[in-house]
């Protein structure tokens, strides 16, 4: 038994055939992301084809009162995904066509629903890579909803400084678009930022146009080891104050390694240890990786360990990908919980020691890691979903995390977004700013179908 | 005798004293900004010198519904500062507080009337510098408030990329933070893009916080004369494909040499003209400067001529900055009106050389310049006010070059904003999503006060 109106379902029938379903299984998979956030099923499934599919499906539930849920890879992790008020998930991952490229201009447009490894493997004969990497497989529109970053953002920036413009469904069935193709533009408000990071709460995105770089004439990955988190972070934070552009400089804790090894099949050394990966000219490459050498040596750090053909700069970074995978498998029946705060650099290293007291005989696997060039990083716990207690000691503990980061300054979510997961903080954060969004939210979705339930506390 | 109702008038005068007037010289100054558009006095100018202060200013203006235009250094091109419903004129130029900087994460808050150039000398001898430069001396808050850029955008972005958040007062007066100081968060809607580009229309930027940047290691500047525009251009495009992290490249066409010759005792040869500035340590600068070299001698330029001295780099880009000026000194009583259109870089050849037929026997002085990296490039015309007939035949210019730049996925503005000069090009470049920027003015602004006539058809 569904809670749809019979007339929307007989509307969706008529419209998508096979392409909506009731079906439990697949209600099932679309309830959730990938993380420890309870699911919370849809009443329905549709797999859209197209823009227009996409704004008939929002069309149809705006008469009906109906919430929409986009869904794309379904990688999130804080609870995006949940149909809290029921309604209709709007799947996406079947627009997966790449529309247009401009090799002159270094730009594509893609469908909300290619991968961010489908694109680069599109690319890769072609020169060119788009460098957003959340590590996940993510759709581009949920790495757009999200304000996806990762690994590569303290050289080439997040989601927001890498999407040109949209087309977006708006809450009202409408379809517009963000804007062109011009590198830079001061004609009217920011749409296109507007609905970065807006998780599926203002409209739809469907089409993306992204801008792209040259695959670098030279790649150059090393790992670092230090004897401690203190170390490994203050060399960190003098490669930002430095300047050094650096395209990666990760952070995984001595026990991410142990995790990492054990799921990955390496042998990297049990400490704490530093990621970088530099991109260039040869010359240039060079000269920031002799930089970086003596900054590691000035604190303590053991010797690179390089990696610059292709085939081993790939499986090191793989390792890194598989992080919270690797974490989350060391323990039957667990699920990953992710931290995700950001502070600015300075205050990073106490703020990571801080961290790291608290998780001091906690009894759930945990491991530390971080996009430390941008001041973000993540404890990954292995977690018991059915146990209620060892979820509120996770949540205590990411409590005083994203207090912490509060209060020097910082944010409770770096890329993750909001979700669910973050509500309780929003206020914290921005203060009467939140009521703000929230004017912005009932002035584009006045019926307030578009993903309830997410980022704002009252939504 | 002024507009403004006697109670408002009464409790400004209680509040600001001296700091409100009404005298005829300083309304004067206050209608317009620094280009031909006609000016359209406010009925009264408030001084502020502090948020709370903007804060009071715009709550009594809401009470009696009376327009505020915020006020910076009068720098606007594009008729920002114009009281085209009257109103008062909010002066923040006075609010020049440098209210914090941390060396460590490279960022900053200053007051929104603190001016580039009081910045950069500010910071000087920390090391450090803000990038963002649009020429003219503007305000943080009014380079903000058009989403500026200029020379320096091809390697540091614009202002979208470089504020981490803003202080604002809202059209009812409350006051928010946008963000905090974390590099990057997905907490929410983007606010603070929100309010980069938005032209005081949804509230007074008040604060502002800035990212910097270290002082290069090792910078260099370079002039390369070409025999024709196509060359130059071509020799621009080929260094942004190949992704050659130029700190500027600028194009001057030798009508604009003439000018910046005789403005500023110059005696650069008069031709088709990139000037180059390379920034970072001495090895990839060196590296890119033997790149580059190598593309513009393909592309049939002429020997570099070099600036690397502190003084010589100054004395090249006080001329390029002074352009603008340049070209209008060169006809009496004249004033400026400089045309702004971004287009995608493979376009950038095409468009110029569109815009060079256009301007062929044409009787205004006129000069074509244009941040080429970004695909961003203007007219100067020097323009006779009084001519209805000339400021005409700029008009139906200005007309086709946007046209244009619009056919090929450009838009209308790439760094000066909407201001009044191109509202009329806002639906043919957006569509439909001009009534989205509609509905979110109406949210924020419900009373209409803020710098009304600006970027919207209706507002």
């Amino acid at each position: 038994m569904t809670a749809l109106p019979q007339e929307l379902v007989g509307q969706l029938k008529a419209r998508f055939a096979e392409r909506f379903t009731t079906n439990a299984a697949v209600l099932e998979q679309h309830g959730r992301g990938e993380s420890h956030h309870v699911a919370a099923l849809p009443d329905g499934v549709v797999f859209a084809g197209s823009t227009q599919e996409v704004a008939d499906v929002v069309t149809l539930c705006a008469q009906h009162r109906v919430p929409v849920i986009p869904y794309g890879a379904g990688t999130s992790l804080e609870g995006h995904l949940t149909a809290v008020k029921g309604g209709i998930s709007l799947d996406l991952s079947h627009m997966t066509e790449i529309l247009r490229i401009s090799q002159e201009d270094l730009d594509c447009t893609v469908q909300a629903g290619v991968t961010r490894e489908q694109l680069n493997t599109w690319l890769r004969d072609k020169g060119l890579f788009f460098p957003i990497d959340p590590g996940a497989n993510a759709s581009i529109g949920g790495m757009v909803s999200t304000r996806a970053s990762g690994t590569n953002a303290v050289r080439y920036g997040t989601m927001r400084e890498n999407v040109l413009s949209l087309t977006v469904v708006l809450p009202n069935g409408e379809i517009i678009q963000t804007g062109g193709r011009a590198r830079k533009s001061s004609a009217g408000y920011d749409l296109t930022r507007l609905f970065v990071g807006a998780e599926g709460t203002l409209g739809v995105v469907t089409e993306v146009t992204l801008r792209l770089y040259g695959i670098p004439e030279h790649t150059v990955a090393a790992l670092c080891s230090f004897p401690s988190v203190q170390q490994a972070i203050d060399t960190a934070i003098a490669v930002v104050q430095l300047g050094i552009p650096v395209a990666r400089m990760e952070f995984m804790d001595r026990g991410l390694i142990a995790a990492v090894n054990a799921y990955s099949g390496l042998s990297l050394k049990l400490e704490d240890t530093l990621a970088f990966e530099f991109h260039g000219p040869v010359g240039a490459v060079k000269e920031q990786v002799a930089l970086v050498a003596s900054l590691v040596q000035e604190n303590g750090g053991n010797d690179f360990e390089w990696a610059t053909s292709p085939e081993e700069r790939n499986r090191l970074w793989k390792a890194r990908h598989s992080a919270f995978y690797a974490v989350v498998s060391q323990r039957p029946n667990a699920r990953g919980w992710s931290s995700d705060v950001c502070v600015p650099v300075s205050e990073l290293a106490g703020c990571v020691l801080h961290t790291r007291e608290l998780l001091k005989g906690f009894p759930v696997p945990a491991a530390i890691l971080g996009h430390v060039g941008d001041g973000n990083y993540h404890v990954v716990f292995a977690v018991d979903p059915s146990s209620e207690n060892e979820l509120a000691a996770v949540a205590a503990i990411n409590k005083k995390m994203v207090e912490k980061a509060l209060s020097v300054g910082g944010t409770s979510t770096g890329e993750h977004g909001v979700g669910t997961g973050k509500i309780a903080y929003l206020r914290q954060e921005h203060g009467k700013a939140v009521d703000l969004m929230a004017v912005i939210k009932h002035a584009l979705d006045p019926l307030g179908i578009m993903n309830p339930g997410k980022i704002l506390p009252t939504a």
